[in-house]
């Protein structure tokens, strides 16, 4: 099978690979389409996220939507021809993050994309049986990828306890703000203003449901007076951060969902004083149910968030046409296409 | 000016009264509309309900809407003119219930229509300002008043923690179901069925957005094989709550809104082999902000659930409506009326 | 190795069977202690326990203490001669239950000592090593194997939210009462009130903590005027819960603990005007971990449990010395020890 | 009656003013032991903290106990003679936060000390009824006074989920952490270390229940090797803050009770990959009936904390005797001595 392979920075080829053989209770998927990812962006430029580094040669892609083929010995649960999304981090199960139910935290888990596991930007995959999760027919593939991001925004909206009633705040109005935003609202939000300084993006955030947007390049977010109980930071921009924080009510819950560097400056004065809960969300665990929910019935639309589409190997430009276009919301791979363009 | 009196079992009058004054940091409001309840009913029927027995003449009604018209000494949140959805019981605000955030369960409380406290069938009635809460344009008098019944879903839904992947039964298609289907919708529940054996109220079930509904007069609930993560008990029927109970999946919740008599047989073995949380409701705490973003906003549509309209001098009607017509669902009353017939 | 049977109701024998091989990931425990309980008093005397019917011969036994004498293949987590407590349910860990960090609720959990899954009194049992957990020199075998009850006790405290301020009602002084009892004061709670008819087991309920003890059988719970916020409901008796239930104070919570029959008369109005959580509890999740560093610390005095001991040929007396002698709380079963008698 | 008076900074007096009279529902309160905290030195070296500033006399003070001697009109709660500890803050009763149970958030909150409201360094001070409680006679008036402090504990571990289990690391040994550890040892928690740079204060913490202690001037946090589920940072020092949070487990909660300038550089990465809950707590809300319970149960040991003693002419070293002496902990003020030096 072809694999689009990342060898080092800015080097990426197509290569020739064996199809992978399904283990004991696992599943083989021809892969359908997968979402590009701001991390999968970050490894291609940098070579590493943090303390996770590129030493060897490594398979981007952790949005994959696809079609199970075959199963391995004991595997119960889908039916050859079964599209399914998948859910691309497999956690050991028996720890005791496992077994609080917060697996998402589990050490030893195993992530696609993320060194030194493989992701999905190839044609087929292997993946642990309940980790992949049948789409229903309402919902095409793309959007089986996109339940990933949008697993992100369940999670947080989660966190954030939002329901009617709640006033939310989501900065940033990329993919995972958009996802976000639209969550806000699927959870029964009054308010959802969007913020972000990408006008193209802001148009879409309105589209797909904020009650309100701010161009925080053109207009200080303290004087709108919004006072939201809910900060869904989505940028990732430190400076843009302490800024919301401290326009959070009182009692205020603020998910750090965005990745901005190894620290953060905490307007403690306004934490203490209001009593905020500040935490940070890695990933989700448990997710899947609801968000696929929320796409089939339509209260979120992932299919507005693909903008640009391409064959594997196109991943290269995949990676890179947000940089050379404000209208990018989430570029998509189609491994079983042929070059596009 | 004019007051429905309730001075014993079937026996209600027009009164002429004086005019209330409103004392400090209260308000006097102009009733508009005044929505019946079933314990209304139940009073005008059986002249009790449990403890509360009526003893001296009493006035009814306690899910008014009205207009501020004047204010008490150091009254400061109202203009007179403002329209206003009236919470109709005022606690303490000093005892551990009330510190606690838990006004309803405040042993104070003082509560509209409930003996020895007269309620708002009537021309005017006073109330703590900060009980009265505005009415945003895009609300009706009438849709103000039934506030009151959407509030007592907003605490059940809140208490039964719906979200989006929630599964939702909802048992009883009265004025509280109906409230209770449209609140789990706004909360984002996946799924509400409705069950009722009154064919014209599953029909609005149907109509304000449940996703299924189920006549128990002629189909077994078991047999639909729905497995709910929380029952949402409207139906006050002690059988009907038993069978509902056994439907709810493993840790799902149970609120018991309907109110049903003093003992309940609660199936034991299903409620601890699968772990399930029940409670009660008592009316509701600080619910009239989400219950006013979700009515202005359209996400709740309280208007359908106005079927029938009397004037002050129709209470009895209103009160005994429900008994000879199935498609009643709230009759409405409206003070400042004359004669409708 | 020998192994104590049983082929029906009062029909326990001794057997030889071979030792059983670990599997994969799984440990090879020789058991020290196994503590009786009062489900297999029940399925010796009744053959079944509700849906769970003994249809082939059953070892009994589920709260077992050991050494571990040898690991299967990929097995990391203990060497041998490790001192172990052992978890006696082990779930699928793959389903949304578990995931859900619920895995006491997994519709594939396989738990020892209930059909068809053979349980610990005998000399040798395999387990999946993550639910063998190491016994700290403080405690020995015995209190080890108390853990297993005590688990339950942590399990219903958490679920109650007990904590420093609490006012907790404890009925019924049984074992579980007493571990209930105990793990209350540790959660912190201010005052802890056990009932019972058994004069002998209300002593013991007050060297172990309780602040006060009130024999029903002598006087009337509600003369007592005790308003608890926590009810841990451990007698399994349905009129003594219904009483219960009618003493605890607003938004208290009621964990139904005791097996008591398939139906419970709850008194609604009660649990509706006070708006009580009512939860039942089937077994426990991830409760190990505490349950050591209570007993561990001397928090919780398991020990003071241990009434009577027997050897592995002595089964049938352990599960009937109850029964004839008022002073038994916890009979113990000694698997390696030679005929006591 | 005599009133020690804070004119400016460093600038106290002790002036003569009539004795203040009961409005309704109030108590008249002659003060028997008040004790000195934090803010009223930062008030007496600064003038200001925050936004807070003395522009006006101010009497300090906001930890009192005392003996009710006169009470308003319709006040019913105590008789004269009833000694009660002063919870110093009252709030509106009547904004939605007050309403939601969250009255420390109330931002019409009238605090005892606070610019422009008056505190109890002073003979008599008139407080609302409801904020009064009565002292048990198991505790003396100092410890009455001392569950001011005691409730910032209950309130933060609370936050903090504390329970059975916990593994708990309080920063700071001063009153606060003091406090905190005791509450968090009291709450359950199986391991609770105090750091602090004060050999003195450390050896108090060890005395009064930590299971470890460690000086982080001569030993680095990290190197310990603990991993904290919770954090109760009561240093109010920046960068001990951020090495502590970097020690939390997965999932761990930290809670900011030391006041430590406006800003907090915060681990992000790591509050992000671990899925840290970080909060800051604002004094407290209905922590005195379960602070009474922790002191007069010997739970939690106040005396321990009182280390000096000064008359009502003395509140100049009261305030000014800890940066002298490393041994102080807690100073009281005795408003009824008369001059003890």
């Amino acid at each position: 099978m072809r694999v689009s392979v990342l060898r080092g920075v800015h080097d990426l080829v197509l290569e020739e690979r064996p199809v992978p053989v399904p283990g004991p209770r696992e599943a083989l998927i021809r892969v359908t389409a997968v979402g590009t990812c701001g991390s999968d962006v970050h490894y291609y430029e940098h070579g590493r996220i943090g303390d996770f580094v590129v030493e060897q040669p490594l398979v981007l892609g952790h949005e994959p939507a696809g079609v199970v083929v075959a199963t391995g010995a004991g595997a119960t649960l889908h039916e050859p021809g079964t599209r399914v999304a998948l859910e691309p981090g497999v956690p050991c199960s028996t720890c005791s993050q496992c077994r609080l139910g917060r697996y998402n935290l589990c050490p030893r888990m195993r992530f696609f994309g993320t060194p030194p596991v493989d992701g999905a930007f190839c044609e087929y995959v292997v993946l642990r049986e309940d980790f992949a999760h049948p789409i229903p027919d309402a919902l095409g593939d793309e959007e089986g990828a996109l339940l990933e991001p949008l697993s992100v925004g369940v999670w947080a909206c989660g966190k954030a306890r939002v329901r009617p009633g709640s006033r939310v705040l989501v900065t940033g109005a990329g993919p995972i703000g958009l996802v976000a935003a639209q969550c806000a609202r699927a959870f029964g939000a009054s308010e959802v203003v969007v913020t972000d300084v990408n006008a193209d993006r802001l148009a879409v955030a309105t589209e797909i449901g904020a009650t309100d947007v701010v161009d925080v390049s053109a207009r200080d977010l303290a004087g709108t007076g919004y006072e939201p109980d809910v900060l869904l930071e989505c940028s990732g921009v430190a400076a843009a951060t302490g800024d919301a924080i401290r326009q959070v009510a009182r009692a205020g819950r603020v998910v750090l969902v965005g990745m901005g560097g190894d620290e953060l400056t905490l307007p403690l004065s306004h934490v203490q004083g209001r009593e905020l809960e500040v935490t940070g969300t890695f990933r989700y665990a448990s997710t899947w149910p609801a968000a696929i929910d929320l796409a089939a019935s339509g209260a979120v639309d992932l299919g507005r968030l693909v903008t640009h589409r391409f064959a594997l190997d196109e991943v290269e430009q995949a990676l890179t046409v947000a940089a050379r276009d404000s209208t990018v919301i989430k570029p998509v791979v189609l491994p079983q296409e042929s070059r596009r363009g």
